[in-house]
């Protein structure tokens, strides 16, 4: 067994038990049935060697993390344009508000945030042919696995629930920041929350953001340089909700969460990592997700500062 | 001269221009008699090498940059107790608001907003004998510069017209979360901002944040590893007020800026690098200050991400 | 002529030309071209008698003034209980504002708001066989006419353009606080906004507030004594969007406003008066109108102050 | 005992066991003390007599209510003028909240607001030579009682205490609305929270609203008509903090409440009542006198609506 290997051994073992603080989320049932006792963990290094442990093969819901390939498609298709239309600042309020939207006439404070991905979403529908298709075999090319989808059940249970998005679409629309029926906009954006992938499959797919913008396992460029460079900072500032400061803080990676549980994280020029385990701290975030990764970085000694 | 100094010669030559769509800060009168046209830039590497160009010896009110500072010394003085009184998170708001502050109960967002810089100024208070006396001294001590000095014109133009900061002072005892009188904290605060810095002074004095926490000059250690990655995490998350989204966007460092047109960054490892110029942009950083940031880190391609 | 008749005339021409300060509304196409030189007034007293000039027979699209009405329903219909699911309170924001509605989890501040007029009309459709045809039969037994309809022009246009009303219906519903589908609570709401009456049928119509709930056409008993005085609070502290208080001190009469360039208000045990100018002031209340109101209590010294 | 004594008594018996529902005003310690169970209440007429039940003469902090007093010295000083400095619109926040005033630029939603009554308190300095030496004789000469001063206690405890009031007067200086020392506004403002008056005092010096502007037992006019009509416009719209529309639907009067658990209230042309019983409720007005003024017009029918 490999140091680091061994090392996410003890992690498992150390933060498995400190999901028992959090709540899974419940906001639609289809989240709330998902046992709260997984725990995965996987590191995918550069040069592709993968290192798991925990539940790191079961996939889950990754919900907002999948934000992560809609921005990243978004500036592959029109650039820097998208901050025309959403910003690129923490927001200071929870992923589903509303105010700051009014008080900011209708301009997300950044992709991550529910309405800023709604706006994201509406730049892919007119850029591409068939976006959600393409933006499925982009994660899929990503992580080398044909088989990634959307799960149907947590797709009936996001569009069965998901008035306050639609309040936001709306509310953009009004604005004039939503160009294409509501509609396909909320189908866009429902399926891709409800895309199910594994640790493994998400360290996997995020290593192109640990190696300047060129995925290492088909050699493709994604970004350049200096696209991928921003694409880690909107995580690092933006990437886990409104607690990005204090996850910089104790964690000091850029990284993508979701409600569903998952956490995937970025060392530069090293490898990525993914963790899962769905009880959530109060903003959202895994809680012993959050704990693992600060245990890494901690008896790793590496972060980005 | 070396390839660095060749460097910085063609950013000042750059990014001075850039300087004329910003605007001098005009809320003390002693700052809004800067010259508008001064600039100034410095780097100093972990072997103590430097490399300026411009204004880079010429003193300048470091007013906010005096933050980074101060929450170093609370650190060292009572350790994570500070954000019991203190968060860590991005505001979303400006620097001197005092909404968020009530919606939150006292508690400022972070201790780079001037609320949360007067908790940590109560804090030191609390914490030290001749609490101001030893912030000087501990920044000549980093800056390896003895003649660092409040400058008195800034402090009484501070004094004079620091009602909003009086008013954050009261706020925050009203909430009991300022435990000595309400003129000593905002003398310490004056005083601090007050302080006058050059370019090379200021990148050396943060060499420290650069090198895990050992200060190269010394071989002190003013803050443990996990201290100085939490310090560099706070810059890049809260360091540039409500711009560090698109300051770590463009940049891609850890940073403290002033209102008085300064910057102060570091690339972990590696060096710091100071710059001056003071008119601002309207989210209250120096214009061509970021500019000339953005342009180095561009140029050599180093960054954090 | 009578006094009251001349008095109105000198009104009309004192006020007509104030209207040319303010704008008509334009966030519907249909509202935007009503002529903005319209200028009507109609008092009609506890005994019948009405004293109309200008175009006081030109009907006109009430908009916000049919919460007037539907509120009213409420009352009948479920009495005080429509206070579980709306405030009484001046709002201190936009009428169309979410802000507000998501710092109080949903329960819009007061009937008058939009969010609190879709309340209402979910609160109708579940008490009501058919709601909305029995508003408006409500509505044309107190004018005294059976003609009075919806408007199908600003219907469509109210449909074709209601993104932020659709906005909060999603919002509310995500609160829990909508219990009918959303499309039916937006019909219910556009036709409301769509009826159109003209000054006389207006005032007519509002007589029962001034007669502490008795319609003084047909002797029904419309509301209680003690819930008439409620509306008519209701209407002096929110009737007149963000402006009640501005409105209270200059005019000094519960009133109602629409974004049609409406108001009818009441002077208890008196009478009722209805004035109709399109052009509005900022914060959308007819800027004639409102003028014309204040020169008629100033005039008559008629106030319930 | 006359109809009126009687209903008094019966309304003391009826009204006395609801404060058991409310809590003391706890923010400063002398309020802190006062026994809970005292309840005051009375009425005067136009023509003078009195009628009064419980606690009637016994003296009480008054509070907020004075700034109904410096309001109304306010107009006669400067009329409309005070208005440029201060709207006349219900918050919708609580009456010592610093967000709208931000939100406004340092112009406070009201008098009746605590940051209101520090502009009006500067108005008074501006205007007046000895201000509130002229502002007691003014509530002595009112109230026909020369004997009614500062509570030296309540004075002592407000000094000690009132960090949010100071927030609030270095925040208005910050925007340029308020011209006198901070130390001399906060020094008025207190003052005037710490004169204490019994209900029959009380309700008397509100006569003059209750008469169209003239004191009807000196004979002085100290308002002209439309004044008066105004000031009661705002007490019904702002004067009884966040719940002026709860208290309008409720009791329909023209009201002024302080956190020492008194309310004054007039009927135009008829009287003025006021109340006392120190539990409050979560917005801060007497709990047990709002339910005495709500069971006092609905008992009589007398109402404004």
């Amino acid at each position: 067994m490999s140091a680091l290997a061994g090392l996410l051994e003890a992690i498992v073992a150390e933060a498995r038990p400190q999901a028992a603080r959090g709540t899974v989320a419940r906001y639609i049932p289809a989240l709330a049935r998902v046992p709260a006792d997984r725990f995965g963990i996987a590191v995918v290094e550069l040069d592709g060697s993968v290192h798991a442990s925990g539940d790191a093969h079961e996939r889950f819901s990754i919900q907002s993390i999948a934000k992560l390939f809609s921005v990243t498609q978004a500036l592959r298709a029109i650039g820097e344009g998208i901050f025309l239309r959403v910003g690129r600042e923490p927001s200071g309020t929870a992923f589903n508000s509303l105010v700051q939207l009014e008080v900011e006439r209708g301009i997300p404070r950044n992709p991550f945030l529910n309405a800023g991905a709604l706006v994201v979403a509406d730049v892919l529908l007119g850029a591409r042919e068939a976006a959600f298709d393409e933006l499925l075999a982009f994660i899929r090319e990503r992580a080398g696995s044909g088989t990634i989808d959307v799960d149907r059940e947590v797709l009936d249970s996001e569009r069965a629930t998901g008035f306050r998005n639609a309040a936001l679409a709306n509310f953009l629309r009004s604005f004039g920041n939503l160009t294409h029926g509501i509609d396909a906009v909320l189908a866009f954006y429902f399926a891709q929350c409800s895309i199910a992938m594994n640790c493994v499959e998400l360290a996997r797919s995020a290593l192109f953001l640990a190696n300047r913008g060129v995925c290492p396992r088909t050699g493709e460029r994604v970004l350049t340089p200096s696209q991928c460079k921003r694409v880690n900072a909107l995580m690092l500032t933006c990437g886990t909700y409104d607690a990005a400061g204090d996850f910089a803080y104790e964690v000091g990676l850029p990284a993508k969460s979701g409600v569903g549980g998952g956490i995937v994280a970025v060392i530069p020029e090293r490898l990525a990592i993914a963790v899962w385990s769905p009880p959530l701290d109060p903003k959202g975030n895994s809680l012993a997700g959050s704990f693992a990764l600060e245990r890494f970085t901690t008896h790793t000694g590496w972060s980005i500062f």
